[in-house]
């Protein structure tokens, strides 16, 4: 990590850990670069990068703003890497329905831009949150970059455990939406009865060079599903 | 717009004029500086820039590429101003339901961030791609900083209208998106008979100074609505 991330990360807990509000105000950036021990510079930087990810917003002139949102139960889908870890403050639940090395198939492929037959790790799960179903996942790792997963890792956090022991971080995400009709087995691992529509997100997993190594498709209860997107107009 | 941005804007009709591919490779920061007549820092602001909205991504040690995907049909969640701009290459129609001057309710209120009933422009409209209808958009816009707005303003772009003629260009922009049970008057003006579901997005957009100014609910035809979102791991 980057001395200008590291502050930008310490300047995410410091509203976090203070439950800083919308239209709360930062200390300027001379005060922030001592407060952090570094150049105004690197407190550019990192407000810059606070800034992308749509949480301050700054005022020439005037300050720099927290910029936030006052819903509760939304995900930050920009932010989303698993279902358990994006609802820290909720209890939640993964079962493993299945966990297999694959042969890749054309759809598989074509998301992974692969030109060949790969090795993968398949992974079915159903998460829960406070005991209700939230979502049904597949996911598709290419066995090249991810030799090894079992159902141990799979029940806790696939992504924990990429980022920790394999120390494979993905750059970049490109998520697909829309609403699709659900399969009669999948109505029913989401315990639903007459709705029959469900949020599909396709998500394609980028590591630094660009190359894809996870492709994964989530399908959401239509009740549970609540995302949310933060934009900056910067043309 | 500042340099930089105009940089950025360039460096992106390039891309698209030349219809150039995910992996396709720009030239080097000095190239572009001497090719766009500018400095290589401003050159590495507008990459930057470029790189946050996932139009680009920089590999170290080896070069720029163009990020992209393949998919069609999908529009971009964080670049979507109104469905008619945003699908270029569509042929599309609008319909003005309603327009009129209203005094606003509690819900609005809540997400315009109002302390006391203000005056509002309410503008209803129906979206349709090459005919089929696409999108049921509610829209609100505070008299205070949209005194004026008629009917064949609604017909084009409203968006438009205020950031040409108004110079009123939003900042920053929250979406929160959710599966929603359609009203029997929404599906019918959606044309629906079976689905009962859609997807709704509110959107509020904000100014520089963090006030927000627009409250829009957009209801999106479940067959139709296809949305992809980019995003950096940059913690």
């Amino acid at each position: 990590m980057l001395k200008y991330q590291a502050v930008a990360h310490k300047i995410l807990t410091h509203i976090e850990e203070n439950k800083l509000q919308k239209g709360d105000k930062l200390e300027s950036i001379e005060a922030l670069a001592e407060r952090y021990e570094t150049s105004k510079n690197t407190i550019i930087k990192a407000l810059d990068v606070l800034d992308s990810k749509g949480i301050i917003y700054q005022v020439r002139g005037s300050g720099i703003f927290v910029r936030g949102h006052k819903r509760k139960g939304y995900i930050n889908l920009l932010e989303m890497k698993e279902v358990t870890s994006s609802l820290k403050n909720f209890n939640t639940q993964t079962e493993v329905l299945a966990l297999e090395v694959q042969i890749s198939e054309a759809e598989i492929e074509a998301n992974l831009e692969l030109e060949d037959k790969a090795e993968l790790y398949y992974v079915k799960r159903l998460h829960a949150i406070e005991g209700r179903p939230f979502s049904i996942e597949e996911s598709y790792y290419l066995k090249e970059f991810v030799p090894y997963l079992n159902q141990e890792i799979a029940e806790a956090s696939i992504f924990d455990y990429l980022e920790r022991d394999l120390e494979l971080g993905f750059a970049f995400v490109d998520h697909f939406m829309r609403i699709v009709t659900l399969a009669p087995e999948n109505r029913q691992l989401l315990n639903l009865r007459r709705q029959k529509s469900g949020l599909l997100i396709e998500s394609v997993y980028s590591l630094k060079n660009g190359r894809p190594f996870n492709y994964k498709k989530t399908l959401f209860h239509p009740d549970e599903a609540q995302f949310f997107v933060m934009g900056q107009n910067e043309f």
